[in-house]
């Protein structure tokens, strides 16, 4: 939930007006997004998204997102498109803030995904991949391996704050990462960030995907190992072994792994696993208590780390041995 | 800003499904609406908002909201409408809550309202008060002067900590206006929270009211009263008399006022302060700091106070002598 820059009057009309998309007929707030300011827009064009960008995005990244949006949609995967003013200019200022407007993408993210949305999600993971296999600008993956060690620098004992032992927890797994982390899997632009609140649905079939703010070059199958911690554990913790089987075929149907990819997915998973145990205890402990931000609960994170510390190969995902 | 509760994907799909608007295309939270949690709602019939009213609505008054909404939309008044479900009903229940879907209302709330806004405003508030005239329920002003005195004595000295001093001059004002406020002025439907955000405008024109959730049965000026201190003052918290004017003047082109109303209005205008100050005061006292909620700071209201206390006639609002 996100709303953080008050618009005046005056500026948004100058805004919209920049645009060839009619006059503005209505304007709000939306409570979803957590690192940006998200306004539904109406003009007489129709629906649109105007987001500001806040401090946690680079404005030096914006380009990549920008026109990896405009090249993914070009290629048939259906995500929000940058809107051209008058000028031709997808990225903007308004309010002091990087801004853009994009498309408004219909559909609903699905709160409980049952196994015929993991199968749908993966499904739409391959076809993002492929996608993104030409497009020509890159990005490091920042929050991987080397930014996680940073990561939990600045986090230290403090962690033990959160849960007695944590730090030692992540010390131990990142210390076993650094020793045991693929060098040569296939590369391309990965989503990085695709919970369920990324991905929407009009009924069982997936009609886009959403906020590529975390987008970047690395490891495509890491994109899988974050989509397994973030759809496939039921709230009581337990790892739902069908759903992602069903996400994994989906996407093999798709993009099939290579053998490296699946020898090495249990250990990209605990990777995926640290990196938001890492950044929900960075949040929670330098969160102000009066921020209008839920703080997300790290220690789904460190259930879902141990859970996959005990697994031993892709048959403990569902998968038949290749 | 406030969406306080979870919907989930079954309930909502049957919630949607109980009304005759077509299959549901996108659900979002909306950051605004301090009280409720309000979500935009597309559907292949168009646009909706969808409201779950949370604990600080009593259930019991809702049957008068809706009303009152369709009473004053027969009449000519823009303002969302309820929309009956299959059975008939508008009043719903959806996630353990109240709930009620409505029609979605074009326009922009003013941040800043101009002149010509304070005009059309006044224009729109004489119209509702007309058009409420014959609409039949009751519902007595819980937060007019005796609510007043209870929610002060829940505040009690507490509010020396937002101001040294705060305590006393609520005390001294309460007891001016138990001795001073008037008994016999013409009565109706007020909104009773005509804010800048709860009027919407297609450039000049007022296009609707919205948020009737404080609405009551009270003395008609009490509602100008509440929209001379919320419209009135810059930021800088000096009276914009040619703003008061343009309010009054328009209001009176469609209900002029009683004589006694003019005398009166120094002294609602004195009420109408001291309730947002004590309402803010008890909000900021009672908020739990990790709540969602942005409060407002209960000075601006203490200032507005002091500037209605030392108006001596209706001519400080910018009105000549009847």
């Amino acid at each position: 939930m996100a709303v953080y820059t008050d618009v005046s009057d005056e500026e948004l009309e100058a805004f919209i007006g920049s645009y060839a998309i009619g006059a503005l007929t209505s304007f709000k707030g939306i409570a979803e997004g957590v690192e940006n300011s998200n306004y539904l827009v109406h003009t007489a064009g129709g629906p649109y998204i105007l987001t500001l960008y806040e401090k946690r995005v680079s404005p030096a990244d914006l380009p990549y997102f920008l026109a990896l949006m405009e090249h993914l949609a070009a290629r048939g995967i259906t995500c929000p498109l940058p809107v051209h003013d008058r000028e031709g200019r997808t990225l903007k200022e308004l309010a002091g803030r990087p801004a853009a407007l994009i498309t408004f993408l219909e559909g609903l993210w699905v709160r409980r995904p049952g196994i015929e949305h993991c199968a749908g999600l993966g499904q739409a993971l391959g076809r993002f991949h492929l996608a993104g296999q030409d497009f020509p600008m890159r990005r490091a993956n920042s929050l991987s391996l080397p930014g996680w060690r940073a990561l939990f620098a600045s986090i230290g004992s403090e962690a033990d704050r959160i849960k007695p032992g944590l730090a030692g927890v992540m010390e131990k797994e990142l210390h076993h990462l650094e020793g045991h982390w693929p060098q040569d899997l296939p590369q391309g632009v990965i989503h990085a960030d695709l919970f369920p609140d990324n991905v929407f649905f009009l009924g069982d079939k997936v009609s886009g995907l959403i906020d590529f703010y975390f987008a970047c070059n690395d490891m495509l199958a890491y994109d899988i190992a974050v989509c397994l911690n973030a759809w496939c554990f039921e709230t009581d913790g337990s790892f739902n072994v069908t759903k992602a089987r069903g996400l994994l075929q989906a996407y093999e149907a798709v993009r099939p792994l290579t053998k490296a990819e699946l020898q090495w997915l249990p250990t990209l998973a605990r990777g995926a696993a640290l990196r938001f145990l890492l950044t929900r205890t960075y949040d929670l402990l330098n969160t102000d208590a009066n921020a209008l931000v839920k703080t997300k609960d790290p220690n789904e994170y460190l259930r879902k780390l141990r859970f996959h510390q005990r697994v031993k190969s892709t048959r403990d995902y569902g998968l038949k041995e290749h």
